[in-house]
């Protein structure tokens, strides 16, 4: 399996980044039940050729530039090798202590390495820090649970005031927001939340500004509703584009809003002090997330998510039955049940793994060089007239479309897609179909750019 | 590290299964900062030894019968370690057409091997069925979207009635029910949902039976509230008792709420025919999860879960943003968005490659052998007129205490734990304090289960 891997990853440009089957593809190649008796190693293995790789859309080629990255590594896949032989399951310190101050001791590193504010980290023993870090699984379960925590903490609040209300009557008239331009996730948050969220109109830079999140603010107040949370996006899906944290911040420390900063592609970059004047601001937030698992070479799962102050997560999650109770389990800062899931996989070993395999200075220069590669495609781009770049190019991800009508640009992604040899997706940007190209690949070069070109 | 990861899992005996470490322990045997620049890869892979493997607690160790099973094998170590180096992000169909479909046949054949009735599989492309299974990170997490889903359906069709309500007002008086033995993610469901959740009386075998169920809907009724919810456990994680689902399912039905069965633990023993007697009533059954992560040799994360109509869920969670969507993602029947996350794992393969390395024959004799290796313990146990078995063993699991107050049997196992030969974890089963044994290792042998006499 070793071997296998290393081929893959090594010849992956010789495989169409894109596959070409057709929905229920596997359904014929494998049988309608399990097995009685164990199947031969060498049948099972052929089948990973057979079976498996024909429908692979093959994140880890060069080719690859739809999404986002979501990039792995040899030190992170050997990590992970080692997380799953020990497989345990980390729900409190006594069940797993090395799975709880590991992920203590390397949120507190990575934290350091993105010049986070002293106050989202656990510190030493003695520190008397509220906030820390912690892995979650996905930026979208950052958005979740830091607007659970945030409706908690609005409850509790407006309870004082009004102790006779219910909580799901004070929860019917909470309102979040955040611009036109957040993931998916937000509104997704807001769902199940059982909250309302108010999308706010993106300036031309699709930026999110405090005046008009201060109007709604004012507006919805007016109208009888409770705003409690903002989620601010550093990194668009759409576009790569940075809400404003210097306004948007004093607005939510004002209003008392709680302020999450989703940073999930872009939060990578930060490792490169050249990058952060986008998180000028951060003094502000309540809540911080980015995915290592999407550029800084960690594979997925593996989202890093810090608060200020732990004690409304504490407050949202805490469950304590006996058999979890243990005479150590009240001496620890750091058991963070911050999350839907009891249990969690050792996961800060893979993330320990990268970061010394690499170094810092190795983390810098594989992002430094993502956003090179990106800026020679912007130029390509600009160089023929027949296209234009639809927003500027932050780090490494550059959105152009054919100039002209819509349609067209759909149908050269629709052609560039069914060939196979490059891969993107759309986004819609104000009303303009655009075509995001994303670097990701650690093992992309010019040679791989320049080819993108030809297609 | 294959080597490393060998050796560690076959000479496991010689460590102690539980360390004997403070917490704190690990700060000071490593740096405050990443380095700048790589660390050599022969000083990361010795402090595997020096800083991470001091604090682990193996659950892997045939000495360990804390909580449940959450095992490993050879098959599925290999299975994600591919994932891993394909790394996919199987949020839709394009983004990994074998993700999704590999998931959506395992599912079907775990199904079949488990004896689910029809409605719950997926089947082949010519099939109606609105349901079927697929893969959750945790029980919880299926206890909760099962939960949200209930919901989206409470509140949708009391809508009917009164159109003019508030979501958020209807939510407030939603109310669902679980037996006092049900597992803590239960409440947690509850509390996050913002839905109230009445736990009932169990009888003497630890048991929700129809009457409870019954008389506390009618009562809620009168008193204004609306019943939506049922989770019913099979296997509870005190005593691995069963709830009675041939009584719940009718009063579920008649009163139309949606049954959720947790069999987290024993859902893994139902591969084999003379078990599934706890199963009769299934059929009445909304949904249903169990984790082949506990006792079915497939490492964490791996919850098996399973809709009979998955629209509610969906209703709950789709959100489709156009970077997500592709000329065939209306063409599949599953492309499960049934999760906070937007991205999954490619986990399908470690439970494909454990089906087929074993076998169903295998894993069946794998749960046998440990049902009766439980057995051998409880007649220890028996045997020794200071000792009482305090519940009926079912499974893999026995109860036991000293015979006397609370105080003897919670310092018999704060010394045992203390030793670190054998680990275990206390349960309260209804003011008893006890000490839960549960079988867990694959290679646990009668020699062993003697040896934990000793201590």
């Amino acid at each position: 399996m070793v071997d296998y891997i290393a081929d893959y990853l090594q010849q992956i440009r010789d495989r169409r980044v894109f596959p070409d089957v057709k929905p229920g593809y596997m359904q014929s190649l494998v049988p309608d039940e399990a097995p009685a008796r164990p199947d031969k190693w060498e049948d099972i293995f052929a089948d990973v050729e057979r079976v498996i790789m024909p429908g692979v859309t093959h994140w880890q080629s060069p080719y690859m530039h739809a999404y986002f990255p979501a990039l792995n590594s040899y030190p992170s896949l050997l990590g992970d090798m080692l997380a799953n032989a020990i497989s345990s399951l980390g729900f409190t310190w006594a069940s797993s202590p090395a799975c709880t101050e590991l992920e203590t001791i390397v949120m507190d590193w990575l934290g350091k390495m993105l010049g986070m504010p002293s106050c989202f980290l656990h510190g030493d023993r003695h520190s008397r820090s509220m906030g820390g870090g912690c892995i979650q699984t996905t930026a979208s379960d950052c958005t979740f649970v830091t607007l659970l925590a945030a409706r908690t903490e609005a409850i509790k609040r407006y309870k004082v005031g009004q102790p006779d209300l219910e909580d799901a009557e004070i929860n019917g008239r909470l309102i979040g927001y955040c611009s036109d331009q957040a993931h998916s996730s937000v509104e997704k948050a807001g769902l199940i939340g059982l909250v309302k969220m108010r999308f706010l109109h993106s300036d031309d830079n699709l930026s999110l500004r405090g005046d008009s999140l201060q109007e709604a603010i004012t507006a919805d107040r007016e109208s009888g509703l409770i705003p409690f949370y903002v989620c601010a996006t550093l990194g668009t899906t759409g576009a790569c584009a940075f809400d404003n944290l210097r306004e948007i911040g004093p607005v939510c420390e004002k209003e008392r809003l709680w302020l999450h900063m989703d940073a999930a592609y872009a939060g990578s970059a930060f490792i490169c002090p050249e990058y952060r004047s986008w998180m000028l601001g951060i003094e502000f937030a309540d809540s911080f997330a980015f995915n290592p698992s999407k550029w800084l070479m960690v594979h997925f799962d593996c989202s890093a998510m810090w608060v200020k102050d732990a004690t409304a997560l504490h407050r949202t999650f805490n469950v304590e039955p006996l058999y979890l109770q243990h005479e150590n389990s009240g001496n620890v800062t750091a058991s963070p049940h911050w999350q839907i899931a009891l249990s969690r996989r050792f996961r800060s070993l893979k993330l320990w793994f990268v970061l010394r395999c690499f170094g810092v200075e190795g983390l810098q220069k594989h992002i430094r060089r993502g956003v090179e590669l990106a800026m020679k495609f912007e130029d390509l781009v600009r160089s023929d007239h027949r296209f234009e770049v639809s927003a500027p190019r932050h780090l490494g991800m550059v959105v152009f479309r054919i100039a002209g009508a819509n349609e067209l640009t759909e149908e050269l992604l629709k052609r560039l897609n069914k060939q196979g040899k490059v891969h993107m997706v759309p986004a819609s940007l104000k009303g303009n179909y655009v075509i995001r190209f994303t670097v990701t690949s650690q093992f992309t070069t010019e040679v791989d750019i320049e080819r993108s070109r030809v297609f």
